[in-house]
């Protein structure tokens, strides 16, 4: 049953990947099992994230991104996966889902799915992680993984992406806003989107200024390492870094998307040049290794700490009776006794 | 000298208390021992989370609150705490602080700090929140912690609140996006910022309608259950529930402001009158808990585990030969076998 699913979603079956995926979500065992077995056939896509702040037209230019991926010759397959780590409340997901799916639901070639969070982003995280490699081994050879809202689930996107698209619209906010949002260090191409719109050039400026500046003053990031702001150049030949490219697009018309198509793929091709998409491999790998792992930890722990053993703790902090820190180290000794062990795991 | 610096704090030292937040910034064991002798004189304090996307004037309207507090009869002592989980480039911060400085600097009764990301959004909401247990054992009254972003880190922020006020402005995005951005149902409070600006009528309007379609379908939050959005009514004595009032702001000029203000201590009392503050409290300090455990255990295990041993599961990942949940579970294993423990933990 399980080998059988397993042998469809290989083929593309896309009914299979659709129930794969369900799987997933819900995390059953069976997931577990089928993943384990379809992950040697992953490592083929192309995995981009698109992200940025609210109301800068971020659905709308995955969609046209989709289309100009599909009129390639040959056409890639295309996933999309729209996560949103902001509410367990899926009403926007559901809205903007009805949307795109009038836009792209004729394209056998193109697989959609949307994401939004039930409990931690952690597991949302993990789950996507897990939505990205159904696809990968699915054959869908370009993944575009969309995020909405502002913040750390940018830059857990981004380490799990391959290229990070950061989406930009003029008059959003004041330059220390823009500033203040952040995205700059995770980006490897900019989309300034709604292009058609005043203040567009002061956007493209303001942008350019903080690149400027980020050549100065390099982040202490994972991923500042893999791309140093060191040139101005685009070309990958008589650099060593790769500075982020700024692209403007009006994406209801479908402007300027096939210039931001063209720098994803020359920031996957420099990737590849560079060797740095090995590098870049690597840390997405321990991220999720580490991420993984402790979530494993936490569950087995908590499986050997009662609900009354708990709430009395929260009583006692509650009451000031302890401070967390104690009750945390009471709570792996709690973990350690119950399981006869000794050591200082 | 520990306890130098604790007696320092707990009478209210500005020195002491900035000193000791740095200590526990740079996770010093320090700091843990005098938070531990302090943690039983917190718990006075009024925690107010106010968040937002950018480029709603989230930083404008906190000072101005702040403001508004210190001109109450008592004046209380307020603490701001600004955090910006967005970016581990401080620029925007920086320069948000020396705007703030120059309002709220000459009054003793206000304690400004900014903290930025250095790593983990899981350690800079750790750090919060210890900060905030400095300032409530220092004798701050009020403590606004203030978060840039849309995303996790708001709900994050809300979860280590009594109160949390929802920033929006007019004119940042569609509604669909307004529906995305999520962050409805964290909030107590609405304030719709800059309501001087055209279209502020329809943005409390797709507020009111966003709550009304709340009450139909109640999420499965942990905050949900605390503010079951049951009536319209803001009266606690005829209705069980509490639903978000919307106030209109326009924070440059400080107008909106004191009813703002009443609103936060509306929800206050509130809280205290159906019970629902301690029982906010208990989820809180269970999050926490969860938090540092895991923290915990991931050091713990981590320290036996050989910088060598990692990287070659890495490679092993990455050659597609080990799926990443195999080898977690092998790192359990060396964590295990390197302890002398055979348990299942």
């Amino acid at each position: 049953m399980s080998k059988d699913l397993l042998n469809r979603v290989l083929t593309g079956d896309r009914r299979a990947v659709a129930r794969l995926i369900t799987l997933v979500e819900n995390n059953s065992s069976k997931a577990r099992e089928v993943l384990a077995a379809l992950f040697p056939h992953t490592g083929q896509a192309h995995i981009v994230g698109v992200t940025g702040a609210p109301g800068t037209g971020k659905s709308t230019l995955v969609n046209e991104l989709a289309k100009a991926y599909r009129q390639q010759d040959p056409p890639p397959c295309v996933g999309i996966i729209a996560v949103d780590p902001t509410s367990p409340f899926s009403g926007g997901a559901l809205l903007g889902d009805r949307i795109r799916m009038r836009d792209l639901s004729g394209d056998p070639g193109v697989f959609i799915r949307s994401m939004a969070t039930r409990g931690s982003l952690g597991g949302l995280a993990r789950a996507t992680s897990d939505v990205v490699k159904v696809l990968d081994a699915a054959g869908y050879e370009i993944i575009l993984v969309e995020t909405v809202g502002a913040g750390q689930s940018e830059v857990d996107i981004a380490k799990a992406a391959h290229t990070t698209v950061v989406v930009e619209a003029p008059g959003l906010g004041d330059d220390v806003q823009a500033i203040k949002a952040g995205i700059l260090e995770i980006a490897d191409v900019f989309a300034v989107n709604k292009a058609d719109r005043e203040g567009v050039e002061h956007t493209v400026m303001a942008l350019e200024m903080m690149l400027d500046l980020n050549h100065a003053s390099r982040p202490a990031l994972h991923h500042g390492d893999l791309m140093p702001f060191e040139s101005s150049s685009l070309s990958p030949d008589d650099v060593p870094g790769w500075r982020p490219c700024i692209c403007k697009t009006v994406a209801t018309r479908g402007e300027g998307v096939p210039a931001l198509l063209e720098a994803i793929q020359a920031h996957r091709a420099y990737l590849k040049e560079t060797h740095t998409l090995s590098q870049r491999e690597r840390f997405r790998v321990e991220d999720e290794l580490c991420d993984i792992l402790g979530h494993l930890l936490m569950c087995r722990l908590m499986a050997h700490v009662s609900p009354g053993e708990l709430a009395h703790l929260v009583d006692r902090i509650v009451a000031r009776e302890l401070d967390p820190y104690m009750a945390a180290e009471t709570l792996l000794q709690v973990g350690e006794t119950s399981l006869g062990i000794g050591g200082a795991l």
